[in-house]
């Protein structure tokens, strides 16, 4: 097992402020220790369509130059509700889950996180689920040469769709492709009150990813939530991918370099 | 003087629920008694690479059928930090804004709301700056001849380039433009802890555009505020634009239509 | 629309106490000025086979004389997990739905509240949802000759298995009995920070039953929520049903009769 | 003296979820390091009636191969206040008592917990009293022959009638049966502001069994108690029971291994 660190905190999503330009995010966190990096397709770091052929190359070497890897990618909105009821809404997510891949590949990852989408009104859920369920099956013929694998991500905070590791387990299933897997944030966990253990066990060889975070995306120490047991239960199962922590980016006003060093600091000793 | 509705708390931005189409959201507002309503371009409602011409032409039958018209409309990320150190993302929100400008003029609006970026770190607020006048200029040539009118926001809570009415003065001077005039987020205004009607009388015959909110996006007669002088202001300086409510749209877990409600029953009395 | 008002703030469930015998509770409720009143089956007023047929004579009896009908019914634990992985339990749980059934009808009701269950470590979601549908299937046979009809309610707050509006309406469609329609509670749909009209609209001509409760269940009127809007969906679908406080029996040290009466208050002119 | 842990934690009572099949239960603390198991009688775990023959004799199997007793085993309602003013629930209520000392039995334990009932509004003190007393006679004339014996225990958070220590040595004094003993639960004590080793130095050589939780259901060492001193005043008086733990159920969003080991962890060097 790894440690990966997101890079919401350090860009532009979702609060405009604090932002550092990807070089400079890669830098530091490779300073601090982590093994990997997760990059969120945002301004003003990977936007695929922004993101020049010449500042791919550059970033690589960077990576290469700070011996820091692309623990995995994911993308923002707008473009990522793949179960909007606009269909020209749902063709662009899919593009653009299309150009991370990309991307992601041109950087030598191999894990892109899949949101699986809302349910908006006047939609129904069994609609929105067969959009869902389309868009992955596109993305993920789009994925398998390049080597990618998605990874499936319940997230009850924020939408409607794939609340839960069953939820996120029978959309895997139905679509039965090798390079869709499973993942879990901690943070949705627990904000559902649920057992954060229990979705390392239910996902168990399917489980390809995680996110880490405390309550109100602070580290894991602070304020409810079992981290120790979390690792423990990772290594149970012989998890060998990314932990990565996905915090400290829900507001501004907060200084990036603390959450990367506080979260480094508990969870270093426990892999 | 008349009221708007902006579209935040019913569209996917920045919380992804609640969300209703656009079509719902228009109907909704007309029904409360709104005049206008303000369309931010986000999913799903009006991002322009995914509103299709059958869609454009289907959206005005129902703005007219409703008899509500389209009072301004505004960006949302990614593609409006027009200072990004990235060319290609500065480049990439002066053509969104593009963009937007031919949706705002299809559907009969000429206010665009221009939100002037921020200062990403290692850039020097000069620079930016500098890259903002820049893109504003690009941007009012294209609006001239749709008859857009730009309106500079000054937003001290999320960014760091233009706080306050002075900045927005001066960035409004130096570019020079009859379609470039001033608005202002009374949100805004109480988190910096300035005055709202200073904002009025400083802005005066500029104002194109204003913003009405109390702290923690709650309608106005919640929290701190006196709107009641906001509104007397506003007839004092003959200001004949639309008073718009942009408010709870800050988190999920808000109900628009009470929202929308309840500042309609606050401020139509005032108007 | 009718005002009911639900018993277990005056019963020994969950909290142990206060607690008022069911007749007790019948009185204060008609003396308030309620339409109906929702019994819940459990200690020390309706759990089946402790309710004796001298017993549901008299409470017949009561009910008649205060000019109060008895709106709805439902069970609590235990034998209420029909998606237990353990099958006595789930056959225990059916036989109590029967039981409750059988006093429902004999009392002059026609609405049974159906709570779906929950996933237990160890079971597929999609597993418990068979579970729960053949559960359902089971007990719609029963009541059917019984005239009455069954009311599936999302439980987020609670359960894992059946929390939105779309899962109910999804078991609803699956079992396919005209006897099985919808219901929600306001508590759930607030927990999940959605919009409460949104679940009048969308479960439409099939809504049978609701039930009305603030955060932390307190009355409409306190804290967040905009209950004038709820009641305003509800005329406007032509909701002829029940609106039902389940509201103050979440702890000890509440007042019943305060819940009942600051409800009311703020409900009646609406209806 | 040995260390056990009550299930409630990892059942649905009283918070439906999380929920672990009895089987996980007794395997995840056994691993803990526990000598002994409290089961409460609650779905999915050992409600008498659900519980059939072969699967009390696989859970026996289960405790066996563990190498954990069961230290002891408690019913919940409904069916548990044996002060109820309906004779039916009473009657109800003492045959719940005898079908758990049976399988109690089976299961290899010998201590019983007696919760002796709340006094429901219209009911005199001294008549549910008087019914608490006849109940627990028959009970203890039940489980005379299984070699069980009976703790009263005092609950004064939740209840009205048995709320101290002098409370529970007045009944067991009243019923005078060598199988009638006493215990305490540390939360009650810490509830009604009493001093914990108090209790141990009262009930003395009667006390056979006591539960051990810190404020609000947390582990000891969280929050206000002197749990050292509890231990040492233990010892003292050479108590040889159980020293249960009886923590982290009242409320959904916990993680009931946490529970198991935190505690685990301060008590076990104490032993």
């Amino acid at each position: 097992m790894k440690l990966s660190f997101n890079t919401w905190a350090y860009s532009s999503f979702p609060s405009w402020l604090p932002a550092y330009p990807l070089e400079e995010t890669i830098k530091r966190l490779a300073r601090i220790g982590y093994d990997g990096i997760e990059i969120g397709a945002w301004s003003p770091h990977a936007f695929p369509e922004t993101t020049s052929p010449a500042r791919r190359a550059e970033i690589k070497r960077v990576l290469d130059g700070e011996g820091i890897v692309l623990s995995s990618m994911l993308p923002a909105p707008p473009g990522n509700n793949v179960a909007s009821p606009v269909p020209e809404e749902r063709a662009y997510a899919v593009r653009q889950y299309k150009l991370i891949a990309d991307l992601c590949a041109e950087w030598g990852g191999s894990t892109l996180l899949y949101i699986p989408g809302w349910v908006v009104f006047g939609t129904t859920r069994k609609q929105a689920w067969e959009w869902s369920r389309e868009a992955l099956q596109q993305i993920a013929d789009h994925c398998e040469p390049l080597g990618i694998v998605l990874a499936i991500e319940p997230t009850s905070y924020d939408s409607n769709l794939i609340d839960t590791a069953e939820h996120a387990i029978e959309l895997m299933d139905e679509v039965g492709r090798d390079n869709v897997k499973l993942m879990f944030d901690t943070f949705h966990v627990l904000y559902r009150r649920e057992v954060m253990t229990d979705y390392v066990y239910r996902m168990g060889k399917d489980l390809r990813h995680v996110h880490i975070s405390a309550e109100e995306r602070m580290p894991p120490g602070y304020g409810r939530g079992d981290f120790v047991a979390v690792m423990e239960a990772l290594k149970e199962i012989e998890f060998d991918g990314f932990a990565t922590l996905e915090i400290g980016f829900d507001h501004r006003g907060v200084e990036p370099d603390w959450f990367a060093k506080e979260a480094f600091r508990f969870l270093k000793p426990l892999v």
